[in-house]
C-alpha cells in the first residue's frame, strides 16, 4: 500500500492559526503567517536556484530566523535538507555534501572563508544574497508522504565515514506527537531552543513549534543568565538542553527560582549526574531526562520528574508510539535487570541511512548502546555504545578521531577514549604510536585540519604499543586503565 | 512496504501509568491497571470461546464499564469488534452480523428476548456469563500495525443495505491526535461520555482515554441535571454532545454556571443553531462544533469557539492531518464559496468498508454531503447528504425506511423525508402509495418489527403517487413542498 499523506505542514498550520506567535528571535516575534510568507518568498528563489522536489540541499547555518526559514522553504518545496553541523571542518564538509549529492550548498557569510574550497564541489549561495538570485514563483508540495525523506543529518558510526541518518516526515511527526502524549499540549507553551538547529534536539523543536502551533524562542548561543531572564521575562515553558546547560543554569540561578508556568527542562545527551538532580529538585526545576539519537528524530525513551530521585539513573520508558529491549550477544531477549545492548523501534525510528543498505530487523534499530531494564520496565543506559564520547552534548566517535591519527604519515597505531572533564563531561584522549618522534603540536596540528574543535584530543600519550585482542580489536578498557596510571 | 505499526494501545498505556485514573462509571474508579487486569481476564475467556487475532466479534452492549473490558479485551487479542446500535431490531442485527461473518455475538441478559431469534445464526454469549465459560491464558497482540482492522460500524448507505465501516488503529490513532493537536492535552482532563459507545463519538472517547492516559466518566444515559451535577462534581473539562443534549443542558443550567475548569462542549451531528450558541456564549460554555461521520472516525473538521459567533453555522476547519475540498458535478474542485460536494481525506478516514469494493480515489472520500468553503477556509454544510435525516444525534437514512416499506404487500410506493420537531431536530415522515386501503397503525407495526424505533415514521400520508423523474429517481423536494400543504 502507498504511504499515508498529511497536508504540508507549515501551509496547513498557516491556514489553522496564521496569527498566533511561531517563532521569536531577537526581540522579535514572528506570527506562522509571517513565516509563511517569508519561506513562500525564500522557496520561489530557492526553485530559481534549481531546488525541486526531491533535492538534496546542504544547509550550514547557525541558529537564526533565517535558518528557520531556508529550513521551511525547502519542506514547502519538498526539498530534503542535508543539516551541517557547524563546527565541522573543510574536509568534513565535503565528505557530508558529495557523500549526499547535494546539489546546493546554503550557508551564511561568516562560514564563506571555510567553505571556500568548496567551490567546486557544489554551487554555494550565502543566506545573505540568496535574494539576489532569480525569483520562480515557487511550485508548493500541498501534501507529503510520511516516508518522505524531510533531513538528513550526519552521524559517525562506530567504525569509519560518517553516515547520513535519513529522517523522513513520518519519523518527525511521531516524534512530536509521541512527546505530545508525554508531557501534554497546554495553550501557552513555549519552548526555548538555545541547542543547535543542525542537530535534532534543535529541529525537532522547530517541528513541534509548527506542528503544535506552539511559540518558540529561538537564540544563537546559550547563556546562563540569559537563559534564566529570557524564561521569566517571556513565559518559557519548556527548554531542551544537555546536562552541562543544566548545570549552569542552576548553579547561576543560585536562590532566584524560575517562574512557575515553567514546566520542563527536557534534558538529553547522557544521564545528569545525582547532585545535579537533587539541586534541580531543590531549586524545583522539573527535569525529564531522556534517551535518543539522531537514528530515532530526538528523544525515545524520556523520564519524568516524579521518577527522577526513585529512579534515579534511569532514563525511563519508551514514548507511547515507541517500543525497546535489550538483547544478549547470543541475540536473546535479556530478562530484567539484565545488560545487553539497547534495540529500539517505533515510527520515529529512521527507515536507515543515506547510500547504505544496513538492513534493520522487522524495524527494529540496534543502538550499540548499552543497558539493562529494571523490573518496573524502566531504562538504565550504562555505555552508550561501549566507545561514545559525549562532550558538552555533542557526539565524539573515538574511531573517526583514530582514523585521523593513523593517516598522518608518521603514526604506525592509534587509540582514543573519552575521559572526564570539568565542563564538559568528557574530553577525547589519544593514545599514539609513533614511527619517529613527532611532537604533540605537530598532531594537534594536523588533527584540527580534518576535525571539528570539540572532537580534537585534549592529551596525547605516546606508548609503545595498542592493546589489542588477538582479532586486532582495540581494547578500550586497557587504555583506560593506561590512563588511570599516566594521568 | 509494511504498515507502520505502534504497540498494543492499552499494554502500552497501563505501562507507562499503571495507577492513573482512567474510568469512572457508577461513583467507582477503575486505574489503567485494574482495567487492564479485567480485560486481560476477560481476554482469556474470549480465547476460551475461540476468539483469534483477526475474527470478528459482534457486540451489542450498552454504556457500562463492562463494554469498556470487552472491547478492549477484544483489543488485546487482536478481535476486531463490530459494535452493533444497541436500538436496531432483530432483523438489523441478522443483517450485520451476517454481513461481518461474526464468530460470537457478545451482548448482556437485558437484551438475551431481542437476540433469542438470532441462536441458529451466531454463537452468542452474555457478559453476565462469560465468566463461566473456559478460561484460556490469552495470548497477547503485543504489536499493532497501523492498517489492521479495530472496529467495525455500520452505516446506511445513501441506498440499499448498512454497509460496514472498517475502522483501522491508525485511523482512530490519528483521530485522537488530530483532536489532541486542536483542543491540548491537559494532566486534568477528564472526559464526559453519555454518547452511546457503539457509536464512534463514543468509542473515540475510550480511545483518547487510554492513548492520552487521560480520565474518562462514563454513563449509561444522559440526564441534564445529572450532567451538570458530574461536571461540576467531578472537575469534568470535555464532554461530547448533540445539539438536543446541549440544548437540554443549557436550558437546566439556568442561571447556574459550569465549573471554570470545564473547557469544551464538542458538539457533532448537525450545526448548533444561532440562538442556543448565544445562550452558550452567555452561560460561558465554549461549543466547539465539528463534522465527522462514523467514516472518519469522529470529527474531521473542527470550528473553536473563538469563532462559533463570527463564523456562525460553519463546521471550522480540518485537523492538522486532515484535508476537504468541495467538488462541484463535473469532478472539479470548486471555489471558495461554490457549494459542491465535501469530499474529505486523511488518515482518520477508512479504508473503505467490509465487503465492498468501492475505491477511493488517491484516499479521498465523497462524503454526499452538500457544502461550500468561506474565502477564510471555513467549512459550511449545507445538507448533511441532500437525503439524510438526523433525530436527536442519530442519523437515519430515508432509504433503509423506503426499503422497509415497499417490502409490505400491500404498498406500492414509497417516500421518507425528515421534518422538524421540536425535541429531536427532526424526525422521518413517510409518503405512501398502497394498494389497498392500508391503516397506519397495520404500516407502523410491520416498521417496528424491522426497524429500530428512532428510524420509525413519525407521520404517515398516504398519496396516489410517488414524484420521480423520467429516469424514476425520488424527487424529495416534491414531497417536502406536499408536506408543507398537507401538515
Amino acid at each position: 500500500m502507498n504511504s499515508q499523506t498529511i497536508p504540508n505542514l507549515l501551509s496547513k498550520r498557516v491556514s489553522l492559526t496564521p496569527h498566533r506567535s511561531a517563532i521569536q528571535f531577537e526581540n522579535r516575534t514572528y506570527t506562522f503567517q509571517e513565516i509563511y510568507d517569508l519561506s513562500f518568498q525564500m522557496a520561489g528563489h530557492l526553485q530559481g536556484l534549481g531546488v525541486r522536489k526531491g533535492s538534496y540541499v546542504s544547509v550550514l547555518l547557525k541558529n537564526h530566523i533565517d535558518t528557520v526559514v531556508v529550513l521551511l522553504s525547502l519542506q514547502l518545496l519538498g526539498g530534503i535538507a542535508v543539516i551541517l553541523n557547524n563546527r565541522l571542518t573543510a574536509e568534513e564538509l565535503v565528505f557530508q555534501i558529495d557523500d549526499s549529492k547535494s546539489m546546493l550548498l546554503i550557508t551564511e557569510d561568516s562560514f564563506l572563508e571555510k567553505v571556500e574550497e568548496l567551490n567546486a564541489l557544489v554551487p554555494i549561495v550565502s543566506k545573505e544574497s540568496i535574494r539576489e538570485s532569480p525569483y520562480d514563483m515557487p511550485l508548493l508540495v500541498k501534501e507529503i508522504a510520511l516516508d518522505d525523506v524531510c533531513t538528513v543529518m550526519y552521524t559517525s558510526g562506530t567504525t569509519g565515514n560518517p553516515k547520513g541518518v535519513l529522517q523522513t516526515y513520518g519519523n518527525h511527526w511521531w516524534s512530536a506527537t509521541g512527546s505530545a502524549l508525554n508531557l501534554g499540549i497546554l495553550e501557552e507553551d513555549c519552548w526555548l531552543c538555545v541547542v543547535p538547529m543542525f542537530h535534532i534536539s534543535g529541529y525537532s523543536i522547530l517541528m513541534k513549534s509548527i506542528i503544535y502551533g506552539m511559540r518558540m524562542i529561538l537564540q544563537q548561543s546559550f547563556d546562563a543568565s540569559e537563559t534564566i531572564k529570557v524564561i521569566k521575562e517571556e513565559k518559557v515553558t519548556i527548554m531542551s538542553v544537555v546536562t552541562t546547560m543544566l548545570s549552569r543554569v542552576i548553579e547561576e540561578l543560585g536562590e532566584d527560582r524560575l517562574s512557575p508556568a515553567f514546566r520542563c527542562m527536557l534534558s538529553g545527551g547522557g544521564p545528569v549526574p545525582l547532585p545535579l538532580l537533587e539541586k534541580c529538585v531543590e531549586k524545583n526545576v522539573p527535569v525529564y531526562q531522556t534517551y535518543g539519537m539522531t537514528e530515532t528524530s530526538s528523544q525515545i525513551v524520556t523520564l519524568s520528574p516524579e521518577y527522577s530521585i526513585k529512579k534515579l539513573g534511569s532514563a525511563g520508558k519508551p514514548l507511547f508510539p515507541s517500543q525497546l529491549k535489550i538483547v544478549d550477544t547470543l541475540g536473546n531477549e535479556a530478562g530484567s535487570l539484565e545488560s545487553g545492548e539497547i534495540v529500539v523501534k517505533g515510527p520515529n525510528v529512521t527507515p536507515g541511512y543515506l547510500n547504505r543498505d544496513e538492513v534493520m530487523s522487522d524495524g527494529w534499530l540496534n543502538t550499540g548502546d548499552i543497558g539493562y531494564v529494571d523490573e518496573d520496565g524502566f531504562l538504565y543506559v550504562q555505555d552508550r555504545r561501549s566507545d561514545l564520547i559525549i562532550s558538552g552534548g555533542e557526539n565524539i566517535y573515538p574511531a573517526e578521531i583514530e582514523g585521523v591519527l593513523t593517516s598522518h604519515p608518521d603514526i604506525l597505531d592509534a587509540g582514543v577514549i573519552g575521559v572526564e572533564h570539568n565542563e564538559w563531561g568528557q574530553v577525547p584522549a589519544a593514545f599514539v604510536v609513533s614511527k619517529e618522534s613527532l611532537l604533540e603540536k605537530e598532531i594537534s596540528e594536523f588533527c584540527a585540519k580534518k576535525l571539528a574543535k570539540y572532537k580534537l584530543p585534549k592529551k596525547f600519550y605516546f606508548i609503545e604499543e595498542i592493546p589489542r585482542n588477538a582479532s586486532r580489536k582495540l581494547l578500550r578498557r586497557e587504555l583506560r586503565k593506561m590512563y588511570e596510571e599516566l594521568r
